[in-house]
Order: structure tokens, then sequence, then C-alpha cells
């Protein structure tokens, strides 16, 4: 039996949809908007119809602690996640699937994720893997665990524009603490080591939960 | 004596002020956009919108391995990086200073960073800390580097929409290898550390440039 009304659930499922939209359409304006060779006057145009645009959005929203009314409790997917979330214009997104307890996420990373010229920047590697971590975390405890520790060991330039291949799986559990390793390679030669990772990821206690999130109307 | 002549620099510095505005508007817009709560049909109509502004931005682009040309070979600050550039939407922007050697980062995130339900993603703290590092790298090389290893270290989530302190320095240096460190805090307080890092970052030689970067246009 659902808690919700078949309209109400409806009504979700189109706010969903329309959540990944706009968070496609503004993926789209950001890579345009960090590889655009245009004049300075059809830049400060674009930046005043995009300023346009903010009071619509604006007329209803969220504050901090206030979670998105479009996640759902259930689920582990977080639509405004940075790495994941396809809602979140900042996020490439990584699409992350769980095959026998392994995280594979898969992202092609466009030109406003450059570090060096033309490879991603080390920060943006860190936040793949940290997320696939997570995700391998999630896999093998049944609860999201917060990062208490993250080795990266940056063995080749990753490239932009290249689907990649980022693995993710948990090599030891002990109590709310899992220890995952993980790795970015490209997808067409995925045995080729580009970044590495090691981690440590811990589920809150009940005390810590509190503490940290206590004030929050509602833990998604 | 200028390579450029009094109309090139001055249409250039329109543009960068002008890629500035455009980010600054993006990032509002971001923003808006993973703390809304309007309904389908406003963001529906959203995404056709911001849709409209790709195709202006996207009639002069550069391509991977096409360094922007707004970018100044001989400036430090790059307007597109991911961390700290005020043309990219993705960055906070982080703002840096050097001061006796020490990179100073400054920034507030807003929900688009948002991890653990009102914390800061580990991964966003990572990107933040790699930046920093190597900024403090560049200060103590001359060169900028590229990061070779990075271990963080979560010791207290670290809030969102809060003034946040990021510092990195170099301890030890090595030729063309620095060991460089960092923390995050809020501005308010700066002594309780929230993520620590350690880094080790490298220039790379001649024989890596020419094989990296060798088929660029031009080297920023």
């Amino acid at each position: 039996m659902s808690a919700l009304s078949y309209d109400a659930e409806s009504d979700l499922r189109d706010r969903r949809r329309a959540v990944r939209e706009l968070g496609a359409a503004l993926r789209e304006l950001t890579e345009a908007a960090v590889s655009t060779e245009v004049d300075a006057e059809t830049l400060v145009e674009a930046a005043e119809q995009v300023r346009g645009l903010v009071p619509a959005l604006s007329s209803a929203r969220r504050e901090r602690g206030q979670p998105p009314t479009v996640d759902d409790c259930e689920q582990p997917r977080r639509l405004y996640n940075p790495a994941a979330g396809p809602g979140n214009p900042i996020a490439p997104p990584m699409r992350v699937e769980i095959v026998d307890g392994i995280a594979i996420g898969t992202c092609t990373l466009g030109l406003a994720y450059e570090g060096p010229p033309s490879y991603v920047h080390g920060g943006i590697s860190a936040m793949l893997l940290d997320q696939i971590l997570g995700h391998a975390h999630a896999a093998a405890n049944g609860k999201p665990g917060m990062t208490v520790k993250l080795s990266l060991r940056y063995r080749r330039p990753v490239p932009l524009t290249t689907p990649l291949r980022i693995v993710g799986r948990v090599v030891r559990r002990d109590g709310r603490c899992t220890y995952p390793v993980g790795t970015i390679s490209t997808a067409d030669d995925p045995n080729t080591v580009l970044v590495e990772a090691e981690g440590a990821f811990m589920v809150p206690n009940a005390e810590q939960n509190k503490r940290l999130f206590g004030e929050l109307e509602r833990i998604v």
C-alpha cells in the first residue's frame, strides 16, 4: 500500500521527470558557457537572460536543512547529488549500478571539468571516486555512510570527453565501517588504472545522527 | 611591451568581465534549480528556456585541446577552473590568495554541493583541498603541478551555506615535487579542523609535457 494517493504519486513522477530535464538542460548550458568563444556583448546578454530565469524557480524553494520533496527516502539515488544526481547541473551525472556488490559508474566529462589542459581536474576524479566508494559502502552495509578517509593515487591523467568507467568495491567490513577501494579507467581500456582510491566509510551511530541531522525536518 | 594592441587588450578585458558575469548568473540559476520546489510545468518551461540559450553561446566555441582565448598564459588563474574559476558555474568559486607562501581560499557552498543532508559532499571537500594544495605547490615551485597523491581525513562534517576557510602550504620540496598539506575550517572558527589533506604534486618534465600536452595548440 502506498502512503501517497494516486494523484500525489503521479505529480511526484512528473516533477522528478521535470527535475531531470532541467538538470540536463543546465548541463548543456554549462558546457556551452565554458567552451564558448563568442564576444562580450553576447556573453552579457546571455547572463541577463540566465538571471531572468531565476525568479520563476525561486518562487517556491527549500533552505538548508529541508530535504528536497522530490527525493524518496526509500531510494538510494538523490536527484541533486553533485556527482551522480541527474537534477544537479554540477553532476556529470555519473550513472551507477550495483553488480554482485560492486558499484560501477559511467560518465563522460566535458570541458567544465578541466584541470590540466585537456584532462580532468584532480578534485573531480576525487569526487567521482568518493561517490562510487560511497555506493560500494551502501551496497555492503545496507545504510549510507559518511567518508572518514580517502586516499587517492593519480597514475595517469584522465582524459576529458571520453567515456569513463569508475568502479568501487568493499574489501573489508568492520561493524559500522567499511573499507572500499576503487579505480577510474576509460571505458575502452578498463584494465589500465588512471586513478585509484582507498577509503574508510562509517554509518553514524544514533548519537551522531541526532547531533548531525537532528535539526532536519526529515532524513533522506 | 604588450603583444596585444590596445583594442585587442580592451576586447579581452571586456570578454573576461563578461565571462565572470555569465558564470555568476549561472551559479545563481544552478542554486535556484537545486533548491526549487515549483511544479513540473514551471520546471519544464525553465528547461525549454535554458535550452534556448545554448545556440547563441555555441555559435563560436573551442573543443578539447583548444585552451580558452580569455585565459592568460602569464596568469595563474584560469577562468574556467571547476574549483576556483569565476567563469565556471561548477566552481563555488573559491577565491584564493597567497600570503607568505601560504595559499588561503575562501568560499561559501550552496545546496548544489550537498552530500549528507545539510553538509558538503566529501568529494567537493576533496576538490577544494586538491585545488588549494595545487596553489601552494605553484607558490613554492613557481610552476603549476599535477596531483600525484592526495590523502584526506574527514574529522567533522563541513556545513553548507557557511563561509569556509581552506588553507594549503608546502611542508617539503624535492626537485620537481612538492608535498603540501591543507585544511578546511569555517571562517568563524579557523582553528577547528573539519577536513585535512596531505598531497604530493609534480611538475611534468619535458618528455611528460610533450606526451601529455604536445597536441595542444597552446599550453596555458
